[in-house]
C-alpha cells in the first residue's frame, strides 16, 4: 500500500480523511501527481508493516480508486530478507545444495510388504528418501483411506532396512504428535495450502516442510503459505511445484515449470518438482523430471510403484522401479549440465 | 467405469487380464465393439460401487486406452438418488423452499456494539440469518485472525436480540465444540472445501452446512464433497457459489452462475449464491445478486457492514446497510417473477 | 505508464537515463517517494498518449522492476470520454435504449425453407432481429462450411418476409463488401476479437458491430479491441458475452455474467449476452437469459432452431420455438423489475 | 460418436430414432449395455467419418444424455495416420531431425540496420533461421503495426547477408502473395490460431508453416488447427507451444511444456518452443529454454534484440546477443543428454 490512485473529482476533504487514517498506521501521506486526469497519493513511512485488512479499509474509502502495493505481502521467505539459497539437512542429505535430492516411494502406505520392497527399489534406483501417505485425502469418500499409525510405523521400518528419511503428509492437526514421531520431513498437500490452522501448527515444528503449491494458488499466495509456516518459528520450507489447473484436460494438471525460475528469483527457499502428480500420466513423467531438472530445480518427487496396476491410488502416474532407474540414469547429464550432481 | 477403450493391437491376453480383474470386483466384461481402429469392453454389473482407485488401476492395465465411467460419481447428493427438492428448518426458517433465504452480516466478528448494530440492521433490511466469522481464514499470518469464542458469543447475543439464527465458519475440526454451542449453521470456506477432515467432522453433525465452492473446483467435485459430508451422516448441506478463479481480474473471482441451474438438475441440495465473494466490489453486488435470484438460487450470503472502510476484512465488497435495504426491496419483483418470495 | 518503481540499489545514472528517456515521450519525471527499501518515479504530463511499446521500454530499462499505469488504455470507449450511454438504431430498433432488444436465429444458414420458418417464429416470439451465419468458422475442416452469399441472400429474403433485420459474421476481409450487402449488423466472433485486420476493416463500415469476447479475453482487452474499430471511425460497436474458457466442464463455456456490471461501469457502449454459447445446453438458456437481464444486460442473443436436432451446428444449445416463446414471456417481469422493457 | 449414453427410462421408440439418424450417417447401431440404470448403445461402422455437426445433432436427441467419441477428430496429423516423425527441409536446415534448430530475431521488423545487426548476432550466435515481423498483431490500435512489405524486404536482404532462412507472421488472407514472395517459412500466430480462413490459406501455400498454440486453446483444438492446413494440401506444419493463459500473473503466459511430450505421443509434426512470449521476461528464457530441450522439443523461438530498450514491442522479453550467445552454448551439453545436437 505505497500508492493511492483517487477517482477523478475526489474532494480535498476525501483527501484530509484518507491522510488521517494512514496516521492512524503510523504512515505519512504525499500528494504526489495531481494530474488533470488523477490525483496520486504517495505513502511515506515503513508500509511493510501495513495488513491486508488495513489496505482494504483504504480501498473501501470514498475517493479511492485504487491501491498499488510495491513491496512484496511476504518477508520471511523473501531473497530481499535473506539473500543466500536456504539449506536444510536431513539425516545427513542436504537439501538445497549442489545434489539435486529424490524423494521417491508410493502415493499411499498400501501394506508392509510392498513398501518395503518399493523402498529397497528407489534406494537402489538413487533415491535419497521414501515417501508414502498413511493418511490420504481422497475425492470420494469411499475410497481407500489410509492406514494410519499402522502405515507410519510401516515407512519407519523401511527407513531403518534402507537408510532413507522418511517424507509423509500431514492432513490433521489432531495427527501432528503421531506425525511428527515418525517423518523426517512434513507434507502439506495441495489441497491445504491454505489450511491456515495445518500451517500454523506445522510451524511450531522443527522438521522441514515440504509445501506443495495449491491446484490454483498463485505464486504470491504460495509464498505466504510458506510465510505463515515461517512466522511461527519453523524456516524449513521446501516449495513443491506439482501443477496447477487449467483448461488443459490432456494432462492431470498443467505442471508450471516457470514457477522454478520465477521462485528462484524471489526467495531462498529450495523449490521442488513433482512430475507426477503434475502429469498424471507415466509416460510423461521422466521427459518433464528431465525438464524440471533443467529449469533449476532443487529435487524432485517422484511416485514409483511396483505394480502400478495394483496400487491404491495414481497407478497412472507411477513408474515401476525400471523406469525409475532410467530416469535416474538420464538424469545424470542434464544435472552435470546446469552445474548439479543427483 | 462402464466403458474400456482398448488400445490397437491390444492381444487377447491382456483383455483376459483385464477381465479377470473386473472380476475381483463383481464386475463381468462384454467386449461390445471390436471396431478396425478400437475394441470397446462394455463392464456389467453394478458399476456405481466401483471405487476411485479401482477405476485408476483398471487405467493402469496394459492395453488399456482409456476408461470412461458413465455414472456420477456421488449418490447421496445426486438427483436420481432423491428426486424431490431437499428443504431444511433452521429455527422455524424453512431452506430450500419458495422463500428464497437472506443471510448478511460482516465478513469479521469485530466486536459486541458493531455486530450487535449490523445485526439490528440486516434484520430490518429483511435478512433471515446473521453471518459472521469468530475464526478468520487469512492469507497473511499477519493479518487478524478473529475473536474466537468471545466472537460466537457475540454472535449469540445478536441471536438473542434479533432471532436471526447464527451462520458462522469451522476452520479446525478442533473448534467443532465451540462452534457446534454457538451456530446454527455451520458454514465451510472455500479453501476448505477439500478439506476432508473437516467435512467428515461436520458429517456427525446434526447442524446444516453451508459448503461454499472451491476456487478451482469443478461441480463435479462440489458434489463429492458434499457426498463426503452427507456419507458420514448429515444429509443437510447447502451449496453455496462463490466464484472461481479465472484469468479475468477485473472481480475477484468470476462468479459462474450457470452453476445454479446446472446443480437444480443434478442434486436435490439447495443452492446459494455469495455474490460479495463473488465479485469482490460493492458496487457489482447488486446487479449479481438479482441475476442470482433470477437464475434460480435459493439464497444469497451478503457481506453488510456499517462502516464498510472501518471493516477488519473485505471492507470493499461490503454494503452498507442502506444499500442492503434497496437490494432486498428490488430483489422482490425479481423473486415474485420466478415464482419465489424473499 | 504514470508509476516507475525503481529495484533496491538503482544508481542515480540508471535514474538519469529513465528521464532522458521519458523527455523523448515529452514528458516530466518527479522522484515522489525515496524510501528505504524502493524508489518511486511519478511521471508528469499527458501519459494518455505513452503507447504500449514505449510502456515496454521504460520497462526493459535497467534499475526498473515495475511500470504501473493509472489510466484505461483505451479511451473513445471508455465511460470517462463519453459519459452518456451509446444508443444506434437499426432500421428503427434502438440499442442500448430502455428496450433489450432479442437477435434470434439458426446457428448456420442451412437452407431457405428452414431460415424463413425460423424467422417467422422468432418474430412470433418477439425477437427483434435475426440472426444466422452464412460463412461459418468450424474447428473441423471437414464440418459444413457455410452457404455463403446464397444464405446472405436468404436472410436478405428473411428480413423482407418478417422485417427483422439481419445480424451475421465476418470472418474474412475479403468478404466486407458482400457482407455489408445483406447485414444490417456485422457480427466479429469470439475467435475473431483479437484478429486486428478484421478489426480495422469493420471500423471502416457504417454498419453496428456486435463484438464478441474472446474466449480468454480479459475485459481490458475485450474493450481495447472495440478500440480498434472505433478509432478506425466505427463507433457503433456492441459488446456481447458469450462465455470464458475456465477448468469447468459442466458448461460449454463459464457465462461471465459480473461482466455486464463491470462494462455498464467502464463504458458506454450497449451490452448483450448471449446465454446459447454461454453454456452450451439449451435447458440452462432460460435461466441464464433472466440472470442476464437481471444483471443488466441490453439485448440477447439465442439461438433458435425448429428441429434442433437437424441443425447443422450447436443443436444442443439451440431452443425450439415453443421454448423460446416461453422464454419471452417470461422475461418481461425480471425486465420491468430493473426498469426495462423487452 | 462411438458410445451413446442414454438417460434413464428412454422408450423404445427414441431408441428407434437414434438408430434410423446413425443409419443415414452410414453406421448401425448395438444396444451394448442394459443396466438398471443406463443403457448404452455401441455404434458400429467406421465412426471416423462422422462429422462434429453429426454428432452434435445425435446430442441434441431426445433420450441422449451423453455422446463419447472414441477416435480422435484429427486424422493427417495423426501419429496413427502417420507413424514416423515428419520432417521438413528449408534451404538445407531439416526441421524434425536430430538437430535442434533455433529461430532467433527481432520481435518486429524496425529498420535495416537494426535487423541485419541482430541477423549477423544470430547468425554467429548458432540459431539457423532470422525472424521478424512486418505485419504486427498489436492489442492497441494505436501502436506501431510494423514495417509492411519494406520490413519484408529488409528480411530479405538479411537472408542474403547471413544465409539465415526468414520466418515471418501472415496475418490477413490479403497479404499471401507478398509474404510467399520473401518467407521460408510462414507463422500463424496465437491469436490466429484458429482463424480459419487464414489456415486455409496457407494451406494451399508449399512452405513449412509455423502454428502458435492459441492463448487457451486445448492440444486438441490445437491439433485440429493444424488437421486444416494438412486439409488443404500443405502437411509441413510445425508446432509452437508459447504459453497458455491462466490465473497466474507473475509471468506473462504459462509455459505448458508438458505439451511437448504429450504431442510427441499424438502427432508425427515437429514441435517448438516460444520461451520468450512463454515467460514474458528475458531473465526466465534461459532456464526456460533449457527445460523445452530437456523435455524434447525440436527446436526454439527466441527473441533477440540488440537494444531491448529501444525495441518496438516485447522489449522486456528479448534476449541482448551476449546472453543468446550463451544460452546457445549452454544448451549444447542438455541436447547432448536427450540424444541431439544444437
Amino acid at each position: 500500500m505505497d500508492i493511492i490512485v483517487l477517482k477523478p473529482g475526489t474532494k480535498k476533504d476525501h483527501i484530509r480523511k484518507i491522510e488521517k487514517k494512514l496516521k492512524t498506521f503510523g504512515l505519512g501521506a504525499n500528494v504526489v501527481i495531481k494530474g488533470t486526469e488523477r490525483t496520486i497519493i504517495g505513502v511515506k513511512g515503513d508500509t511493510s508493516v501495513v495488513l491486508p485488512e488495513q489496505e482494504d479499509s483504504i480501498r473501501a474509502m470514498e475517493g479511492v480508486e485504487e491501491v498499488m502495493r510495491i513491496l512484496k505481502p511476504f518477508k520471511l521467505a523473501s531473497r530481499e530478507f535473506k539473500h543466500a539459497n536456504s539449506t536444510f539437512s536431513v539425516r545427513g542429505n542436504k537439501i538445497g545444495g549442489k545434489k539435486i535430492q529424490v524423494i521417491a516411494g508410493p502415493c499411499a502406505v498400501e501394506g508392509r510388504e510392498i513398501v518395503l520392497d518399493i523402498a529397497k527399489h528407489v534406494k537402489r534406483g538413487g533415491a535419497s528418501f521414501i515417501r508414502g501417505g498413511a493418511f490420504k485425502p481422497r475425492t470420494s469418500p469411499y475410497s481407500f483411506q489410509g492406514m494410519g499409525e499402522e502405515g507410519l510405523r510401516i515407512l519407519k521400518e523401511a527407513r531403518e532396512k534402507t537408510g532413507l528419511p522418511v517424507v509423509t503428509e500431514l492432513m490433521d492437526p489432531r495427527d501432528m504428535d503421531v506425525i511428527q514421531k515418525y517423518a523426517d520431513i512434513i507434507q502439506i498437500g495441495a489441497r491445504n495450502m491454505q489450511n491456515f490452522k495445518l500451517l500454523l501448527e506445522v510451524g511450531l515444528s522443527k522438521k522441514p516442510v515440504v509445501l506443495k503449491r495449491g491446484l490454483c494458488a498463485t505464486i504470491k499466495e504460495w509464498l505466504m503459505a510458506a510465510e505463515y509456516i515461517m512466522s511461527n518459528g519453523n524456516e524449513k520450507v521446501i516449495l513443491c511445484e506439482r501443477g496447477i489447473r487449467t483448461f488443459e484436460t490432456a494432462t492431470r494438471n498443467t505442471l508450471d515449470l516457470s514457477a522454478v525460475p520465477v521462485l528462484k528469483s524471489q526467495t531462498h527457499l529450495p523449490v521442488m518438482v513433482d512430475p507426477s502428480h503434475g502429469v498424471g500420466y507415466a509416460h510423461l513423467v521422466i521427459p518433464m523430471a528431465k525438464a524440471a531438472v533443467a529449469a533449476g530445480a532443487d529435487g524432485l518427487l517422484v511416485e514409483v510403484h511396483t505394480n502400478p496396476q495394483e496400487a491404491f491410488s495414481d497407478g497412472e502416474q507411477s513408474l515401476p522401479p525400471v523406469d525409475f532407474k532410467r530416469m535416474m540414469k538420464e538424469l545424470k547429464p542434464i544435472a552435470a549440465a546446469v552445474g548439479r550432481t543427483i
